[in-house]
């Protein structure tokens, strides 16, 4: 299970205004506890910030890695220019992965070279020009004409990650079931990952954490490689110990046991 | 998803204590307060107790119903004498399962019969003389030759609950995985019923409900139809409440925001 700490996101109050206000203890301490959770990448999303998207991630960045010089980075943007900057900027000894492309031409075309020229993994979300799947098979079908595109162009299919796109349960029942059932058949195109924006699913209800920790165990049962999420979250790292170590991918539990002498299983 | 409460279960030391002490408040108050908090059935187990099994289990029975007119209740043992006492002394409106027989020809010799003149459910362990199975084809093979033997005498294959026999991962780490992977294979075979004794996945490790809750999340998601838990613990009536919602079970997330409101969630 490959882990992205989805913390350092323009979307949230107070990241906008640690960003707005240049608050880089924010940054580093959010990067840095992240990482000492488990989290093999950082998120960065600075898309909704002051309007200058590309001043403001070129910072985040250099803040970051002038504190973590091995850190690895998912430079979360759809504006290429942004992305461009971002692994411009970039110097740590680490891994990029760019989040993300869609079955967009347009989009493709802008990013693709990018992931190209940087070596950094793609996450690509299973939607096209005809908007988001509703069924396993729409997802399927937009994964399987994103990875025929890509592959034409050089890129490796074990350095994609399809993003089935979650939809909350609160209004789209059906949805989190269909998003189960692509995991294998994406899978099945190759040696391609499958990854998940986990929080999606729980909006608009409840004690989410409930919903998402759930819905976690059951698509690492399903086969998902990689998550998007708060690595900090108990909820979900308990998840997580307790499915790796169901799963034989922590044999006779030794990270599970660790993790609860460390106090962090609920 | 069909509950069956786990808690009067004569291996407790309390629970011995009170049924040897004939303390008739503490067992209806596990029987009520379980099928409180969802319990479709109310396993009763009394073959740890003071020696003579019959009479305890004629005494427990008799206590829950005097209380519950229409518990149903689900008889546990490996006693044919004390499961043809059960059967006899229960008169409630609820309906009977029995736990268990095996493919040993011996129990089902003298328990099926049981079932069959009761019309009681029966709880099936997928293991014969040859002992415990170990991969997902072992537990298929066994349920498969139970069912053609448990059929052939007239019992309804919608009347079957497969159990595949989980065991603690602290020893033996692949077997979570085997007995997910059997649940499909053995819901091919027809109308048959999956059902699951939770707890002993976790066996010797710390944190058990969280290994419990998701286990069960995974094992829901596999297909399976029933399980023997304490509906009280308020981990496992998460992971079912958000696994309900997630696959569709609970549209609309009713059962489960109702679940949240009443403060069952952790």
């Amino acid at each position: 299970m490959l882990i992205i700490g989805e913390r350092i996101n323009s979307t949230k109050q107070k990241v906008q205004e640690a960003i707005k206000a240049r608050n880089a203890s924010f940054i580093i301490n959010q990067a840095v506890s992240q990482a000492g959770a488990g989290a093999d990448f950082i998120d960065v999303n600075c898309a909704v910030t002051s309007g200058d998207e590309i001043q403001d991630i070129d910072w985040v960045i250099s803040v970051i890695q002038s504190e973590m010089k091995d850190v690895s980075i998912c430079i979360d943007s759809p504006n290429y220019l942004a992305i461009d900057r971002a692994l411009k900027v970039y110097k740590a000894n680490g891994k990029l992965m760019i989040n993300s492309i869609t079955g967009e031409e347009a989009r493709i075309k802008n990013i693709l070279p990018l992931a190209l020229k940087y070596n950094a993994k793609l996450i690509a979300l299973t939607m096209d020009e005809n908007g988001m799947p509703d069924t396993a098979q729409d997802r399927f079908e937009a994964a399987r004409k994103i990875l025929e595109r890509v592959k034409n162009a050089g890129f490796k299919e074990e350095n994609i990650y399809f993003d089935s796109l979650i939809r909350p349960i609160s209004t789209e029942p059906k949805q989190a079931g269909e998003f189960l059932k692509s995991i294998p058949m994406i899978k099945s195109l190759g040696k391609v990952n499958t990854i998940c924006g986990l929080s999606n699913v729980s909006y608009g209800l409840p004690n989410r954490q409930t919903i998402n920790s759930a819905f976690l165990a059951m698509a690492i049962q399903a086969g998902l490689d990689a998550a998007i999420l708060d690595p900090l979250d108990s909820h979900v790292a308990s998840s997580i110990a307790a499915s790796r170590a169901l799963l034989c991918d922590d044999e006779y539990c030794t990270d599970y046991i660790k993790a609860f002498r460390e106090g962090k299983l609920i």
